[in-house]
């Protein structure tokens, strides 16, 4: 039986996650939040989707180990990879971010074109424009890997004039394809949004995968019966495989979430959870 | 076990309801709609509780009937009246308007002020003021009954100077409120936005309950693995127990829905729908 005051389970490949979790902070204040960020094998978005697979299996057992009642993938690249088999797998509610930016694209765009930008393996399993076009077979989807922004962002090298120059240059493929909607397709892209905006243009609506993430947990929160009860003073846990004092620094510079309980979690420790059983009860 | 191609169901008291199955067959177009709308009965918005609850399981066994996979209440005042007692009851996905509108509008509020109109029924039931608050305590909520919207919309009488006179008498007690987000808690009103958003102002965000509904009813399409199959040619079936002439005008000029296949339904034939025995199975 589940514990409504258990907390959801937030994991990403680094800080990115945390353009979810800030989103997840205002709208479901009284849910308690536990993230992990694998930082230390950051970035995820090269890297062979088998291998992908057994990292978020890996985190994912490291929620189970928290109790959440939820778990949340708040990583393109993860989802990609690894959604299907862990909801199939877990008998808590698991959500992806590919769909929930997928919808919100197809509700904004007026010209039914759509483009995307992600990690080389988000990029690669086709994801999006299979989301996508499932649903709305009409609309056009064009995608654009740009594995130099989650480097950029990891680093917190984002304010810089290189960040502008890779930017502009990564873009480019969208020039002249007339898209009126762009999905973040990645949860670190957020933090390097006006830069994107700026290049793409305002004319073009920018789709948040993650903040659109948050709408589709507070649903099944609903309609599930798991919301938490009004007034919890939830104590949240974030834990990362690499430096707590960067991730600190990104969490408090760019969200704007300050005293965060942030503990480092060996990468030894975090494989010790390849071996937890996670079968369907 | 159910067949993925099967219709959505929707019902609402009157024409109002069309404005979400506008917004589902833009963002569903390989869904399939079976709608119901009680324009004979209508408005709902004054009638005792018990009533309206009756009302809407004549719809819900209606719907049934046609054998829908899931069906949604896009109707404020029967959501308020009968959401929970039909959800518990049936063995498919029942989905209302004010879970939607509410999650949307904590999403989009930034001074936590928020004001919601809808019919007597609607705001009486302080069913938005509880959903809101059950997730987001912090948000204040001020609630104003328009009984008058409903008839204008109905009778089709929304493009007159009337119309005007009404709305902006009606939205009075919002004045030095500082709401900064107001949800249009009747599915009718949408159709009638312009006039609020020029009273109320441009720097408060409308929301429309009833697109919002679309979003859940994608999420779980997606969740629960009922999407029909893409490139179906879905057969759309409208029923209204009031003029299909009327309701065809309406859908026409306000939601560009042209060539709908409306029909007449007879009252006294959709109360023989009260008997339909709906036991979870």
């Amino acid at each position: 039986m589940v514990n409504v005051q258990q907390g959801i389970g937030y994991m990403d490949s680094g800080v990115g996650g945390l353009t979810v979790v800030k989103e997840a902070l205002r709208q479901l204040p009284n849910e308690r939040v536990i993230f992990i960020g694998d930082t230390a094998r950051n970035p995820y978005g090269p890297r062979p989707a088998a291998q992908v697979k057994a990292f978020t299996w890996q985190m994912t057992n490291f929620l189970l180990s928290k109790k959440v009642k939820m778990i949340v993938i708040a990583c393109n690249t993860a989802t990609a990879a690894a959604l299907p088999e862990i909801q199939a797998a877990l008998d808590i509610p698991v959500i992806g971010v590919i769909v929930a930016g997928s919808q919100a694209a197809i509700k904004a765009t007026k010209n039914e074109k759509v483009g995307v930008i992600g990690t080389i393996g988000t990029i690669k399993s086709h994801a999006y424009p299979q989301a996508i076009q499932r649903q709305a077979p009409q609309v056009e989807v064009t995608g654009v890997a740009c594995p130099k922004f989650v480097p950029l962002v990891e680093s917190d090298e984002y304010q810089s004039a290189v960040a502008k120059k890779v930017v502009a240059e990564s873009l480019e493929p969208f020039d002249n394809r007339d898209i009126d909607t762009l999905i973040l397709g990645c949860t670190h892209y957020p933090i390097i949004r006006h830069l994107i905006q700026n290049r793409i243009g305002d004319q073009v609506t920018l789709i948040d995968s993650g903040a659109e993430t948050v709408n589709q947990v507070s649903a099944l929160l609903e309609f599930d019966q798991l919301a938490a009860a009004p007034a919890s003073q939830p104590q949240h846990e974030f834990y990362t495989t690499g430096n707590p004092n960067m991730f600190q620094r990104i969490a408090g510079d760019w969200l704007e979430l300050t005293d965060l309980d942030v503990r480092h979690i060996d990468l030894e420790e975090l494989i010790k959870h390849s071996e937890v059983k996670h079968a369907k009860k």
